[in-house]
């Protein structure tokens, strides 16, 4: 075994120097563990679904050249990062080995299953085999290793729920519980992208959270989207609108709110272009927050700048407090959620 | 004069339609306005300082090639948006007519000398000549016309400061103004970027809304700007630090809060990866300010749930209620701020 690494996986940093693991163009992916790292066998990969439409768009749909780019992708960088939408995505593992650093630091045992709660965007990855390509529902099975560092979160899978049900909620966790916490009752919420896999979580949360005098409200690009979650009663109100045309969005809220527009907008849409539908979807003092990787730093500071909207723009950390259990914990409360998240992504 | 227009501006777009005029690829600059637009004759551009930088940098620092990529960007997209960096910057003009449709809406005369608070990188604008380029301070005096739209906001120039130094003020005016809303007493601030423009200012506010029970510390990389603000009395501390190494940041905040780290942390340094730096920097439950146009949406988010930080991250608004108020009384406040801004920027 090798010395004590940084906590944050610096040591593991090639180029350039001085960045953590994440934003470096490259990685070490040999899979000598130092002693404060954990070794995991991989099983699956759930790659970020920003990153993986992109992917499967360059390969035209054709499963090959996915492998092609998945494993090109890893040899390049040392980890599943993709340079286009910069993001990564989530892992199931079984713990293969401990660094002798971290006994007495950590519950885990060799043999338990987890997913990693990082991105795949800084985790050093091999991968020897991709097995099987689940393209509907981002996962990709593959025989392959991965290193957990010390600062690494994680959540040993629970038995009571599937694991690729677990993994499909734990990989976008940050975003319910976000809502959770920024939701105050009686507030107007618009979810974006409210029938995808996060934008459904936020809407359980929304409207828990906004309870009887609040509003919550369901967007989405397409009628059929709309009409596949309405049985749920996720939202008091569903509008269909195309969220990158921002005139087009301003107006649909401004009806179903009676021209109040929303106290939160909630961004979960994973395309580009929708950071000013979002601004204006919200009151003047209103909160946004942007959980799709898809959103321009840039677009949403200038575009809000640009007709002058005292706006709270938050950019979505997938980490928060406790993320884990509160996000596992709508797969126990809400059976239809859990139903239709099995039928779509497990 | 035509009809009237979208007070957003969106009927001056050419292309995607849908979207506002910020986000546009291109916009119709055609100086014949809209019955609630307002005509100006431009006199200075304040270019934003990372656009300025990158076409400095694209130039060679060369005059003539400098004037060709400005012109170049306003023929091709009939505003000044860097295509690079996405980024503006403001005007001074003078209004040189006002649509019918905005009579008793709006107290501005013909003759009013303005600046925009609205980005260049939204505003129609047409260079007829570049008369003189200040590179230092990322002016240029161009012979032009430009467009106001309804929703576009503005300072009538004060009679009390010069116009060049309210212009530079102006220009990173939302910095300050937040930084005033964010901070509170006893609060430990990091200013990366400190010794800059708004980094100063951000300073200034920070100090007086932190008090007496509050640590304000300024990061910079090179020791001779530090050095140079030094007897501002803007900062209880000092820090010479490379934010781009964001464990160099992080050892250096460490030493200078005895561990305990920033309550908020404003960036406003205008390069590429300091995210990670400014994440590092702050507390567990710290909040970031990201002013910096060079702000990488997925390096920030995927860079705090990488390290499982539960930190809240603000994207920098340029715009917030008062902020031109705010950021001008500054330089009426304080005689030795004054002083450095006259001498640097005006």
């Amino acid at each position: 075994m090798k010395k004590m690494g940084c906590p944050y996986g610096t040591h593991r940093v090639i180029e350039p120097k001085g960045v953590l693991p994440q934003p470096a163009q490259k990685i070490d992916n040999s899979m000598e563990i130092y002693d404060n790292e954990i070794l995991l066998d991989v099983q699956t990969l759930n790659v970020d679904s920003a990153s993986f439409t992109q992917i499967k768009e360059q390969a035209g749909g054709d499963l090959d050249k996915i492998k092609e780019i998945m494993t090109g992708i890893v040899s390049e960088r040392g980890k599943h990062h993709n340079p286009v939408t910069g993001s990564g995505g989530m892992l199931i593992g079984t713990v293969a080995k401990i660094g002798e650093g971290l006994k007495g630091k950590t519950d885990l045992k060799v043999g338990d299953k987890l997913a990693t709660l990082v991105s795949l965007s800084l985790t050093p990855l091999v991968i020897e085999e991709i097995n099987e390509i689940r393209k509907d529902i981002d996962q990709v099975d593959i025989k392959g290793q991965a290193i957990l560092f010390e600062s690494g979160i994680y959540a040993v899978l629970p038995d009571d729920i599937a694991e690729n049900l677990a993994l499909s909620v734990l990989d976008v966790a940050g975003a319910p519980a976000q809502t959770a916490k920024l939701v105050k009752p009686g507030d107007t919420v618009v979810v974006i992208g409210g029938y995808g896999k996060s934008g459904m979580l936020c809407l359980y949360e929304a409207k828990k959270r906004a309870g009887v005098t609040g509003k919550v409200i369901c967007v989405g690009r397409r009628k059929e989207g709309i009409d596949g979650i309405r049985d749920l009663d996720l939202a008091d109100e569903y509008v269909v609108a195309n969220s990158t045309n921002a005139v087009e969005l301003m107006e649909a809220v401004k009806e179903a709110t009676n021209g109040e527009m929303a106290d939160v907008v909630i961004n979960c849409v994973n395309i580009p272009n929708t950071e000013m539908g979002s601004i204006l979807a919200a009151k003047d003092t209103g909160l946004i927050y942007f959980f799709s990787m898809a959103t321009s730093f840039t677009k949403a500071a200038l575009g809000a700048e640009g007709i002058g909207r005292d706006t709270t723009m938050l950019i979505g950390n997938g980490y928060t407090k406790g993320h884990a259990e509160i996000s596992l914990q709508i797969m126990r409360e809400s059976e239809a959620l859990r139903k239709k998240f099995e039928e779509l992504y497990a």
